[in-house]
């Protein structure tokens, strides 16, 4: 290592930065705004992609490709639509060396592209539903970037489907962000809180979105995952209909959901430490990286053959690196491993050969456990699935000690200063004091709870009546 | 089946879009030269990336990201490059609301992208080599666009590899067109004959560019993939610099080399009949077709016992599905499947339960074999493998029967225009007699064979003397 890595409590912003560059996540790229994501980093995303992949494909969807740029007019179709992402759109002018009749954007979200062919695919109600899933680039033009959390250029997934219902709809909806919920719990190890956007922070063209919102290690909150009702919005813009069992035409009704490389930022903000990446073991590149010790030509070999058997024993149950480079020292392997964040690492010398046994050292914890040879394979996936759960816990705990009840609008905005802070408070229903508390704190309603208790309460901003409370925090 | 396809004698052009639009795989979008790829063709984009990813990992690359949007700039470094590129290019010239200071072009390929990277990521051998793959739309302005064959936009992978010696670099270059022509052979069924382009034909701003090229059953080439030696042309261009081990620096020397969903384009017309596509097992989404056959209740409950029992046995080994549509009679799904190209289709009828047999019936020969229920997953396994070598041996046959020795440029003409040919024919080398030739019959050098047998003869277009024969062919 050149240099040391901020700490979170010296920057957080400048520690997370530190991490991204230093384990080889990402790197700025010579076009604006746009990043590059490096192999260690890709690969998290690859793991991302298959093993959410898979949960879109059990519960029924399936994928397909729409073209990249979408043309003027259709964006202009759908008027909340327009107003939201225009502004934000990367337009090409020219291509094949002309000037082209009509300017085309390059996509923010497909929307668009993909319901005009909906609307020459679908003719009745034995078409629908229609559960189509893209992976994909997308661009939004970013004056102020981050890598992963903001950049102009994108990854993701974005899921587009078309039902004959309402109730259908707002089904899938709701079962899309069980999926995505279930997900960043079990696989990112982020406990997340799920519940509806205000209209003010809703996705442009949509009824209702739904959300999953995150609780970073500065307390403020990344909004993971969105899941939209479009309702018959984008249906009467693009004319999807369809004949239903009455021979009567219908417009179809709509959802819209999305995820993206984000994810990877909220795994680093969630997890990491002073030291680097934590990675949760289900979605690291390299869940154990076993460092031989040697000094000479002979006790290497002996120490190599133990690793090979090892890396033998775990067979498929886990992604396992031996690093055998000769040029570093196990100590500088050690640290760049734990930047790295593999979650566990094993460590075999002479003396462990002798004695069949090998040493664990668990990345979260620290703490270093000497195992038998023989148990070897059943103490990794045990230790491994410990990571796992100790992880989300330790997130869980931290998320509930930092979100509380506020009704006092100072107390609400010297926390939402330092140290952030997921507020309950009241708010009376009305986009002008969501405006003013954002103006005035620079926090948002993250989210409304689909159960809220009711709870009599006055506006933080107004000091109306309010039934329930809202969860405000300062966002990404 | 609303209307029949054109037959592959009547137009061959017009049978691979009936095939493309009434399977399908893809459809026209309203963004002009740009397709969608619908899920069933999609599904088939995604077996070959999993299986291609799979050989290009096994070799030692891992896969990254790099932006879309390449600076004006950077494409105009390397020389032949932007001559070659630029005016295929789609440009952005407003993003956010604003007029650019700088032009980006949309990537028609990364090199130039990657190897500003690559400058900064470069230091000492110790970093070589870099191998990287990226997975990715790129974009190139088409004004006669055909679906899969050439598209404005499209699906490919890139990889891009920079090394510390020309000799590692060649190496690179033909280890990939190995694993291409293996995976054209092994997985898509597709025999492909390997070779260098001429200097006309090469990669713009390439050293050597390296082919697999397959005949397609109008007897036209499809060039498959490509694999470029680029020397250090792009190195010089972008500074790719390293130390070597003893202290100078030196540039690095690269290579790239892609495929593209124009490989979906090539199993349609290399194995597609009058009926419809027709897929080599390994790369089909549906493997095996469970068509159960019944009239009534009881017996419709006992069939799809049987089926659901025949899908458990195969397992893993292929992809399975039983269509129990009820609102199509077994005739109809009969010719849905065949249309759709789906290898082996099992036929259950109450008289097969009461027998307990199933009938298999194969998509390449339509031949229908009964086999007793015991030995059912034995045999699907054997007849898909059947199938997979069946396929291949029927174009490396009728390959092999089109690739003929030709002198005389009159009989080259003739058979050029009909019924098409593979022409191994004399040409001394120069651009001119190439282009020549290539005005007269449409017919392109397809490549230079590697260990071509010393044979004395004469140029085609201007009778002076050669020593080989090369490869000519009309090209998609």
């Amino acid at each position: 290592m050149e240099k040391g890595i901020t700490t979170r409590s010296e920057d957080f912003s400048q520690w997370y930065n530190d991490i991204v560059m230093r384990a080889e996540l990402a790197d700025y790229s010579p076009v604006k705004g746009c990043m590059v994501i490096r192999p260690y980093g890709y690969a998290m995303w690859e793991n991302i992609q298959r093993l959410l992949d898979k949960r879109i494909k059990d519960s029924g969807h399936e994928n397909a490709y729409f073209p990249l740029f979408i043309p003027e007019s259709f964006l202009s179709k759908e008027a909340d639509h327009v107003e939201g992402f225009a502004p934000e759109c990367a337009v090409v002018t020219h291509g094949g060396g002309k000037k082209l009749e009509e300017n085309l954007y390059v996509r923010p979200t497909s929307e668009t592209i993909m319901y005009a062919m909906y609307s020459k695919w679908i003719r009745s109600w034995r078409d629908l539903p229609v559960l189509i899933n893209q992976w994909g680039n997308v661009v939004r033009w970013e004056m102020r970037t981050r890598l992963f959390l903001r950049t102009t250029e994108f990854l993701w997934q974005e899921g587009h489907t078309a039902h004959a219902t309402a109730e259908e709809a707002e089904e899938e909806t709701l079962k899309i962000l069980g999926i995505y919920k279930e997900f960043a719990e079990n696989v990112l190890a982020i406990p997340v809180y799920t519940g509806v956007k205000s209209d003010a922070e809703k996705f442009a063209g949509a009824l209702r979105t739904y959300t999953i919102e995150a609780m970073m290690q500065d307390r403020k909150a990344l909004q993971l995952g969105t899941s939209h009702n479009l309702g018959q919005n984008f249906a009467k813009a693009f004319n999807v209909n369809f004949q239903n069992k009455e021979g009567k035409l219908e417009y179809v009704w709509q959802t819209s959901w999305g995820v993206s490389t984000r994810l990877i930022g909220a795994i680093v903000m969630a997890h990491g430490d002073d030291r680097g990446l934590v990675l949760p073991p289900r979605i690291a590149p390299v869940a154990v990286v076993i460092v031989p010790i040697y000094r000479d030509v002979p006790s290497r070999e002996k120490v190599l053959k133990v690793a090979e058997e090892c890396k033998e024993l775990i067979g498929e149950a886990a992604a396992v690196k031996i690093d055998d480079r000769d040029q570093y020292t196990p100590g500088w392997k050690f640290n760049e491993w734990e930047l790295r964040g593999v979650p566990l690492r094993v460590e075999i010398g002479p003396r462990d050969v002798q004695n069949e046994q090998v040493v664990l050292v668990r990345r979260d914890e620290g703490r270093k456990e000497v195992v038998p040879q023989n148990r070897f394979r059943e103490r990794v996936i045990e230790t491994l699935d410990q990571i796992q759960k100790n992880l989300f816990e330790r997130c869980l705990k931290f998320r509930d000690a930092n979100t509380v009840d506020l009704d006092d609008l100072g107390e609400f905005s010297e926390k939402m200063e330092s140290p952030g802070i997921f507020a309950r408070s009241h708010w009376c229903g009305s986009p002008e004091c969501e405006a003013a508390i954002k103006e005035q704190t620079r926090a948002t309603i993250r989210y409304v709870p689909f159960d809220a208790d009711e709870e009599k309460g006055r506006c933080l901003s107004c000091g109306k009546e309010s039934n329930h409370r809202v969860i405000f925090a300062r966002a990404y």
